[in-house]
């Protein structure tokens, strides 16, 4: 099994000195948030990772949840581990003081999630969801609800859930059959059935508080009928007591391919009390403030993927002695040499690297947009911050999630035939990581949100502000000769950028089947843009660091080396894409039904 | 679960249509082979494979090998399954008459093997090795030694395997240390440890026969010191019957990622009694015979998952409803539109279709030249055929098998968030697909069999009887104007090939890394190269039978549909590989070995 090491090194170098939080921070407000406090914040939560959680990642998997009578019961060691995550403090971090939590920035949480993530997606997910619950809350909730929810939930006594999906309707939530009558006494009675819950029942909290889609009798058809409800497994007192059980139960757990530690129930909803969020009817609004925090996390777990086979494949490949290298024997005493040393192993092996550390700090940056928007106070700087996080969210979510699932697959690939076998941990990365492509919408919902909802329903003005970053930073460079290796290739993508998504909106204006033919091609190219972008910047702080004669050398440099591997190896696949947008929607439709099969 | 259908028109589009195989069978004097034979044999390998075969896939998958105490189990049903294939006489069809085979020709298995593979992975392991210890037998083994082993083989009753791997080390198979020394009779005794043996112990058969490579002491060190040996579990008598157990158990069987009903077997030779195969020190040439057959099986996997998760995903997304088309409801009275008429769905479901009846058409290629090189009395179409084989089994092996996985992915994908869930059986297939861009040499083993051993090492010499068959095809095509979108692409793209070789060629004379690190860029750029000249050959034997008046209009025009999609949106990914072959090696080797982490 592998051993996680959280990368507090590189944590750092995205934080503080790509991002520089310190005056992000300051900025915004959050005076504890020193240099000195998130460094303490992030080994604190690099040792409880390493040594609570990543533990108990196998036998997890290995043991599964079980459900018996309605009741589930995680692996061995998950309640103890989540006790002292509990104990640790750990829920309360980024959470508002008035409910008991410590105020600091959403960002710290984002990076400490990637760490939870890498060591343990299953056990990450639990707490991940109660982020999603609390954050609906705190936008939408009423003070009511609030002091009845948020308390535990906060704490982490109570956890949270997330209840979308039905049995016919995932992505179509218009579809739903869930029913909420109105009670006398305002509540109301829920009834229906939800599948997919994540974190529906188990047993690490004494409560577990749904939030939930309904329809109201008597509302629109469709999506504009949908309301949003917080429904708790145990009712709750006005000051946040946990009292009777509410009509809420577990009929089953899926059999998955992965996460098995983390329970995916069927919850019934039988006539159960819940609690109206915001307006009736106006669900589904409520419901993307809890969605869009959940695709960032899901981006999260891309980049968390991508190191934990890194980190896996890294040791393996130092290890493994196979074969000579083609320029001579470097392990001359040895039987053989360790394959690091193979063009092939290092491919795979930078390609992870490559993905982990860019991904990294295009998600701090967009948790740094998060805490933006949570608090600035000047909305021209928060409209600024909505913006790139809407454009670059479905970005993330998908290209990191399908780029982490590639790092999985490459993490089998260099343990060879070890890598097929569970005792090595490899295959469960790799099991564990394909949920992340399909859940909070799969790739191809991302990128018609991307490219139909987002840029061409905006006439291509949300762009624009990302764009403008960029474009600037390739200005304020184009004359730093050693950038110029980064700054050359993307002046000539970027522009390309802009071209086609004009080109795909003139051709959809005679076809709309040509954006969603489009619409995964030019999501993954964006996504290669994004992170070329990413590591244009890193290489410039480490150029600066190393022209200032940093004692750390060795790590600027192999920044530099790695931004090189991005753009020689990484960043060409968009041609491939480019050229596939460019040949458009009429091969893809031309198929009749009957001419699938014959 | 999916249910499997055979693709009897396709593939008798394949063999019959696009291949001749009536010329080709008779030509190599198969008289019996005629296209109702052919047929008939197609029609009754479907049955058996739907009926038998397929319903047995995914309780295996659930339940499982057990081993106890040496034993191996396998699951229910899977012993009553494979005696209906020996008892059908599956096993005997294409092996030579001799010893109580059929005597067809091998590309008639190629075609069941499709079959059996994409209706249960691991069932379809168990005569898969059979097939490869006979070819072993026939090609290398004494008289005696075929006719103790091959006529229970040929039967079925009993099962083969093929032992390379040890503890530390798979590809570098150099470093074995497995002894076989010699007995008074002229037998050898072997002892030593193998592992990942598939089929390694089992209840299907009453005696398994492993083809072993060990070294004899004294043997030099390396490669140069290998034999081969076939040491079976039971000895045998001269006369071929089974006699007293020899000194080989299955220590363990491991746990794997996927393909669970099929054993990998931890299996000790314990002064084991084994016969030479072969000259002293030459195992490593026999055993390519076995490698070479077995890699082409595998490339058989690659289309086999392909077409099985094409199967899944095409049943799903015509009965799925979720969102309405761009265009306009195509299903108006429904609740929803089925999800194919989603653009994005139907790219996933057309690159599964493209690869699967793509792979099949080069699959089919290679098993008739397989048959050339087996029974051609001419050296000159046989030294022909086999270096057109020697080209492709690598790009067949290796591309076949990554663009494999990827449809099973896709499969996942399509099915939303149910395909990561077991019951759907999306999910196994990418679990046991995976494995095959593991074992007979991993993607990046293939990559440098082909570029470095191979191209390189040939001077491009082995390039050219293929790349002359490429442009013979353009030449004569050239003017046809309906073919003239597939035949442009070509020949932009087939100069390339070459081009690229030679600059490959002359870069590694500085650094011979850049062999490496360009091999399985370059690899994944022939495949999608050479999938495009099958494409193209398709294309055109359509558009013929198109202009002859065929009463199968539906079936052609679908197959020119599919052509179009893989030239517009599958192929443009191999100018993504072209440019990271063009930027070399320089930044895969630029990291020390202590820069990769921090």
């Amino acid at each position: 099994m592998p051993e996680y090491k959280a990368p507090l090194r590189d944590m750092q170098f995205v934080m503080q000195e790509l991002l520089d939080c310190e005056t992000h921070y300051q900025n915004l407000g959050y005076e504890d948030a020193t240099p000195d406090m998130v460094n303490a914040i992030m080994a604190e939560a690099g040792k409880f990772t390493e040594e609570v959680i990543a533990p108990i990642n196998q036998s997890g998997d290995e043991q599964g949840c079980k459900w018996e009578d309605g009741i589930v019961t995680t692996p061995d060691g998950f309640k103890e581990a989540y006790q002292q995550y509990v104990e640790g403090g750990w829920p309360t971090l980024s959470q508002p003081v008035e409910h008991g939590g410590q105020g600091l920035p959403h960002s710290i949480n984002t990076a400490i999630g990637e760490f939870l993530s890498a060591a343990n997606h299953s056990f990450a997910m639990y707490p991940g969801l109660s982020h999603g619950a609390l954050a609906t809350l705190e936008a939408h909730g009423t003070e009511e609800q609030k002091n009845m929810f948020m308390p535990k939930l906060v704490e982490g006594t109570w956890t949270g859930t997330m209840c979308l999906t039905e049995p016919h309707c995932g992505t179509d939530l218009g579809m739903l059959r869930t029913k909420a009558e109105l009670n006398d006494d305002g509540s109301y009675s829920l009834t229906g059935t939800k599948i997919f819950i994540s974190a529906g029942e188990h047993d690490l909290s004494d409560n577990i508080v749904h939030i939930v889609i309904a329809r109201i009798p008597g509302s629109p058809a469709g999506t504009k009928g949908i309301s949003l409800f917080v429904v708790p497994k145990f009712n709750a007192t006005a000051d946040g007591e946990k009292a009777d059980r509410n009509g809420v139960n577990c009929g089953s757990i899926e059999h998955k391919m992965g996460i098995h530690a983390n329970s995916t129930c069927v919850i019934n909803f039988d006539g159960a009390k819940g609690y109206l969020i915001g307006e009736v009817n106006r669900g589904l609004n409520c419901m993307f403030t809890f969605m869009n925090a959940a695709r960032l996390g899901v981006a999260n777990e891309g980049v968390a993927a991508a190191d934990a086979a890194f980190q896996g494949s890294l040791a393996y490949a130092q290890d493994r002695l196979q074969m000579r290298s083609l320029t001579g024997p470097k392990n001359p005493n040895g039987a053989a040499d360790p394959i690091i040393v193979h063009p092939d192993v290092r491919r795979m092996l930078l390609t992870q690297k490559s993905i982990a550390e860019g991904g990294r700090a295009l998600n701090g940056y967009l948790a740094q947009l998060v805490d933006i928007v949570e608090v600035e106070k000047d909305a021209a700087k928060r409209a600024e911050a909505e913006s790139k996080l809407a454009l670059l969210t479905p970005i993330a979510k998908a290209f990191l999630t399908e780029l982490g699932l590639e790092c999985t697959s490459h993490g089998v690939q260099v343990f060879g035939g070890h890598g097929f076998i569970k005792e090595w941990g490899m295959e469960q990365l790799m099991r564990d990581t394909k949920i992340s492509c399909l859940y909070e919408g799969t790739t191809g919902i991302q990128a018609l949100d991307l490219l139909a909802r987002k840029i061409l329903g905006s006439k291509g003005e949300l762009i624009k502000p990302f764009a403008a970053e960029v474009t600037q930073f390739c200005t304020e460079n184009v004359t730093d000769e050693q950038m110029s290796e980064f700054i050359k290739p993307m002046i000539t993508i970027a522009p390309n950028w802009q071209k086609m998504t004009q080109e795909i909106g003139m051709k959809a204006m005679q076809n709309p089947d040509e954006i969603g033919a489009a619409s995964v091609d030019y999501l993954m190219y964006s996504g290669y843009l994004t992170l070329a972008y990413f590591w244009a910047k890193m290489a410039k702080v480490a150029f600066t660091q190393l022209a200032e004669g940093t004692e750390d050398k060795a790590f600027y440099e192999a920044k530099i080396k790695t931004a090189r591997f991005y753009f020689a190896r990484i960043l060409p696949r968009a041609h491939g894409h480019a050229a596939c947008i460019e040949n458009g929607a009429d091969s893809m439709m031309a198929h009749d039904l009957e001419e699938f099969v014959f």
